[in-house]
């Protein structure tokens, strides 16, 4: 089959997720990157689109003109990347899918409520897909701890432990001039009003809530920045009722210094516990109450239809953060083929806008609780 | 040196945690067990006493007895191991203390804030030492990981996550009849108000607050029971707030099936972070900001002096939990014998009263936080 | 710039390895697969291709075939991988080669000794790059082992452990009839006279070359086949004598029931050793003697320029297997537009024909060895 | 019951495995330590044993001495533990032996086959114990491991990897003058003609042995010594062929940067495999065929009878090496209460005479082999 027209916003250079997008897109061959509004200005988004391979009349200045090009175009894109900062998800979003456009979007949804708004109404107008990159929700032992939960082999839910500790704004990198990414994900008017609880809470949450099948019901939050001068939380410290009577915790860090990207999902109900970290995202521990602990691997004999769904190579061949993310864009692939086959897209592993409503309600609920001193707030 | 003469209360058989302060007080030598009133019946400790090896005049049938005949021999106990369930921790302590028999005692304190008043009433007054077994600040890796601190190797503090799951009451174990541990710790009237935060949530403040050298001013505390029928909490969720700006989380569980005895603490200042697994105890994780992760060992090349002061032998022959519990001891002995030969013991880092009150404060702090949804409370 | 054109020989369904290379070749979007001979009868070949997404007149029946017809298109490949079993690895090389086409080809070499003779005849009469794809030498943390060791980190090297133990053959899996994999592999006219020496332990005496930048001067092997009826070893024992009177061992196994793909190198020398587990790729442990252990990470703070070059995306998102193999495809592209442009291309951290050739013989030596019950074996 | 009056040849200042013996005699309270010829001088002796509370008295000179007039006194020593370097085994053994008083030794048996052979008959013509502290099978989940064998668990087993890497004679310690536990272990006038195949090898065999129900019957060892001066190996590399056509490896190491005391048994057989690390000994890994591993823990869900017979304390509690060392130390003194009740002692888990006279004859053959360039040698 021919690969979908793909293009991208954002992800010129120095940007970090844009690169990731573009191999996860490419990995399983679904996706063929066709056209590009990569930087905010012309001619760097034409710099940035020919080391791509970009032909230079899809290299375009703004995402308003390239929506408008590649819709009149009959080899237009058919579905587009949206990896700039979070306060520039809204606008190019609505613009391609007001066009029919499929698009993927770089998570959190937007960087304040009202954009994300906008959006939800934009989406909800539109017949074309809307995708967002919650990657880790790819990951395939990640999928099976979601199968796990739900055919209760871990019975009625209990506790759920979530964690998501960094260390590389354990300084001031948003001030030494050379960290474009510690800049915009520290300046509220880019990121929005959440730092280190936007940035990767919001992916802890969202990951608590894929495993578990639960919605957070309300939390109390005591965020707080520890490096001086920083405007956005890097550390946050929440309390967690999920519905059911689930409880648990949700600890975001960005100056955990000893932690790369250390997230990690700890479950536990009646009858046994999983426990998952990203870094080491080819295992998955099961403990059924009473039993001994098993290692869980990827491809492995333990590994559920889920997991070997979406895993490639065989066990003991570690695939990674990489692979995971292509998950989602393979998993969009499909959906897109469906729709553009008149067929109804199965969406069930898709986070789209629930999920990203979601997320909005949960940063802008922490941000709200700490603010009243970690006072209990309802999502 | 001759040993030091002890006697001990509780302990007798379907006993955990009397035969640990055995093996404790044996492994260096430094004490001899000769007296005890080990169960709640004459006949029992009686028996209990005879499997030991103690003479059978010096099994006692109550610690008011035992206290009185070994205050009058010539060879009486110098010391007395208290290891009764927490409600019976008060009386026998003033017991012995009032005689000047020195009291090694298990922890938490007491049962409730009042015995634990009575209690420092009586230590206040006693030149007896009062020391109690917080035996976690006793493992080699956990001195060092104090003295890094207080070194400024972590620079100012930031955060500390520290946690305690177990599983072993993740069904209702105390209703089966076949397990006394389980019965009185869930049991308010002998173990106290707090269910996993008395019993192991004290622990996992203790350490914090060792390491740290920090006290917690305030805390928001989420404390729940999970297992139908349960008087006390299984499962404790809390926002911790300590002096100087510091913050932190503290979970304690025993239904969070998979972990068996999982105390682990981590700790993240300014230059550093550290952490430290109870259940590995020989291991010390230290990462220096911007630089790779160092993996330092017990009687290893990076073990400090205050690790290898406790240590009894090389680098990878593991030192484990009966070892860590009886660096207490043998701190005790050293104490001990100060005190006899009218020197001043060092009790630096030796947990004693004012540990014992920080302890209960902060478990009526949970509690009180708790049965106020959470809101916070200033310790 | 445009992508190589690639072609492939082998690869079709039910086979791993050409799933393996395809997503390799696509990972850095450096190949565009557009040509194939995947199976070994023209319709399942078209089958095969079709269902890449091939054209039709370019999934040819056989790869001579192949070999003539691209060479003579004026978009004909540029590259061609090779993915068939061992036996079929010098044919289609040779057709390709002698063609001008560069060669990226499976390893080992081939199945036999006369086959490599022949096809390193071949390689050294073209122009064309012949690339072996050794691909655990494309992980980043591999290429940092072996510049720290070309950079004298171990000082003069002692002992090389290397070891490579799966248990996907513990039974009789070539008797059932649905595993075309371990059918071939326990095949002598299909693998060769290795088993799992020639298909896991030519790897395992690769990586422990590539670090270590050694050569095996003499062995002493002790081969057997554990499964009733297998004809080629299924675990091999070996004791190794490299350049510099460094000794070694190496272990491979089919049959080490609890490890998936647990290729490992330890390497030590007189100021430090190196430790690396193929399953935790990103992890390198460095000791410098009388220092703590250091757990460097792939792109962290303790990564190299070596690894950095390879690497993609930061510390503690795991890169795995297939980054490592896509390693050797983007460097084997650097290699052929260097060559297309006329320029020299840097093949230092390419494995090629010597690789090759140094594999065969340390597999012969090995049969040879085990033969004469494991005396020693001049390499 | 009474503690078995304990005497000890060896072990004064300076001495490691001295300390190691007391602490584990004492743990259980089985022995009480009474007498001592602690050093090679009188007065040395005498201040170690004064050190340790001994009466003057029974502080002696020389193992004649003591074993003379303690075999006269009524509260004499019935057993005696000979912790001296090994070319010091079998003279204080024999004086013991002859007078009835049971000999708990280190390994390994003696210093050379004429000593262990002198020695053997001094066991056979006495009626007291004779007990080696092959300590390494005296951690819970080692007994375990040999039990699962025993039991079929792993079915006919294949194959057996063993290895024993250390890294604290990685330079020359025994030339600073300042290491006595180096110089006598690198000294053959002391340390007999094995180093590291002697000090740490032959516990990597018996362990082997012990938990395989297997003996070695022919071996290929490849010795060599790579520190320059140093008169013994300090690296070991054997291929093993046990009975039953199992195949295995040992490697023994004491220039091995980056490990302290890294003993490792792994063990594969057609139905599963077991792993287990002594650095890490409260864990045992086992992975029947076609099942995820197991990750079986001291003390946990899965431990089976006879790990429960020898541990201590509760899961997630770890107890270490000098645990599993008193459990050598427990199990001789029921062995010698039975002897002196008349009862016919189990020795079947206590390594004796049988496991001693193995390791001499696997040290010898190792060095035989060598000599030989790594010929086969059979036991």
């Amino acid at each position: 089959m021919a690969p979908i027209r793909l293009g991208m916003v954002g992800g010129g250079k120095d940007a970090f997720i844009g690169g990731v997008h573009r191999i996860a897109a490419r990995i399983d061959g679904e996706f063929a990157l066709v056209a590009g509004a990569l930087s905010s200005t012309p001619e760097r988004s034409r710099d940035s689109g020919q080391a791509l391979g970009l032909a230079p009349e899809r290299c375009y200045g703004s995402y308003d003109e390239m929506a408008e090009a590649e819709a009149a175009r009959p080899d237009g894109i058919q579905a587009v990347s949206i990896v700039t900062p979070n306060h520039m998800h809204a606008g190019p979003a609505i613009a391609f899918l007001k066009r029919g456009i499929h698009v993927i979007c770089d998570k959190p949804l937007t960087a304040t409520m009202e954009q994300a708004e906008e959006l939800a109404d934009a989406i909800r107008a539109s017949e074309a897909l809307f995708i967002l990159t919650h990657n880790y929700t790819g990951y395939p032992m990640v999928r099976q701890a979601r199968d796990m939960v739900a055919a209760g082999e871990l019975g009625a839910l209990r506790v759920v432990q979530v964690e998501y500790p960094q260390d590389w704004l354990a300084d001031a990198a948003e001030t030494t001039g050379t960290n474009k990414q510690a800049e915009w994900r520290t300046d509220p008017a880019r990121a929005g009003a959440g730092g280190s609880i936007g940035d990767i809470g919001s992916h802890a949450h969202n990951l608590a809530c894929f495993v578990s099948g639960l919605k957070v019901e309300s939390l109390a939050a005591d965020l707080h920045s520890f490096v001086p001068g920083r405007k956005l939380d890097d550390n946050a410290h929440i309390l967690l009722r999920f519905g059911g009577g689930v409880r648990g915790m949700l600890w975001s860090s960005q100056v955990a210094t000893g932690n790369e990207n250390a997230l990690r999902l700890r479950i536990y109900g009646e009858k046994g516990g999983l426990e998952w970290a990203q870094e080491d995202p080819n295992y998955l521990w099961f403990t059924p109450f009473g039993q001994p602990k098993r290692l869980l691997t990827r491809a492995g004999s333990g590994a559920s239809d889920a997991a070997n769904a979406v895993s490639r190579i065989p066990g003991g061949h570690p695939e990674g953060y990489l692979e995971g993310f292509a998950n989602i864009y393979t998993g969009a692939a499909a959906a897109i083929r469906a729709v553009e086959a008149g067929a109804t897209p199965d969406l069930s592993l898709l986070p789209g806008l629930d999920a990203g409503l979601d997320g909005m309600r949960f940063i802008a609920a922490a941000i709200r609780s700490s603010q009243a001193d970690a006072a209990w707030v309802t999502l």
